[in-house]
């Protein structure tokens, strides 16, 4: 088990650094919880905003589409850094163990967000909703379907 | 008072919209205070990385200062829409009343934090830790000044 545990670690290090704008470098675990939580959350609230739009709750404004879609795509490369080894407790966390038994899966889904969330800028510069709507569905699936397998309701 | 409130707060929406790259739009004071600390929180992880090569404790990476120092000015940008009227409580939060009272001089710290985050970022282009630690000293006394004024303990 010992060595299966650092087999994963070296693993999700490797993943990290072959992927993270910045590599992890927490003083505790506390820190790292809070800054993906924190990571994740700056980004949901600006996703929001262009779910609002894209339902129609909303009125579409392009340039305020364009704001929060590149301000999506780029705290859509951040959280990751924050689920490094050793980071599973520490604080107040819904996400599962499993994050940290099969790093690569995990990746799988976080790597899938930062291309969707640059497709989604890349759609707001279009200045169209129709433009806008495709990019901004396939981006919440991949948020969708990373929180069904890896965060606790 | 009701008018010297009212005052405050369109002066400090209009300084939102003239500064922030997305209008602030928060369901609930609550998600602006998580949002603004979130923000403060992440952009403060990765400028402690910096700080630590400004200040030798860890090996200066120019790779890494320049990805830390990016992430930094565009997290810089940030956390402004979360101090919006109405975003004074709701939340445990350290933001001392002054923000609300003081908009245009709270604005003037957050604006000197976004330009000096620029030049860091700037700084780090050098590869050389000279030249990024005065732009990081700089940076660091903007976010010192403005705790200073502005945070409680």
């Amino acid at each position: 088990m010992q060595i299966k545990a650092l087999a994963t670690a070296v693993a999700l290090s490797a993943g990290a650094l072959l992927s993270l704008p910045a590599s992890a470098q927490f003083a505790k675990p506390e820190d790292a919880i809070k800054y993906r939580q924190g990571a994740l959350f700056v980004m949901g609230q600006h996703f929001s905003r262009l779910g609002a739009m894209a339902q129609g709750k909303i009125p579409f404004d392009a340039k305020a589409a364009q704001e929060n879609a590149d301000i999506v795509a780029h705290m859509a490369k951040l959280p990751w850094a924050g689920f490094g080894p050793g980071s599973e407790k520490g604080a107040p966390t819904k996400a599962k163990e499993e994050i940290w038994l099969e790093p690569e899966k995990f990746k799988e889904h976080a790597d899938k967000l930062v291309a969707e969330s640059a497709k989604l800028a890349a759609a707001t510069k279009t200045g169209t909703l129709e433009g806008m709507k495709a990019a901004f569905g396939a981006t919440a699936n991949s948020c969708k379907s990373c929180h069904d397998a890896y965060r606790n309701k």
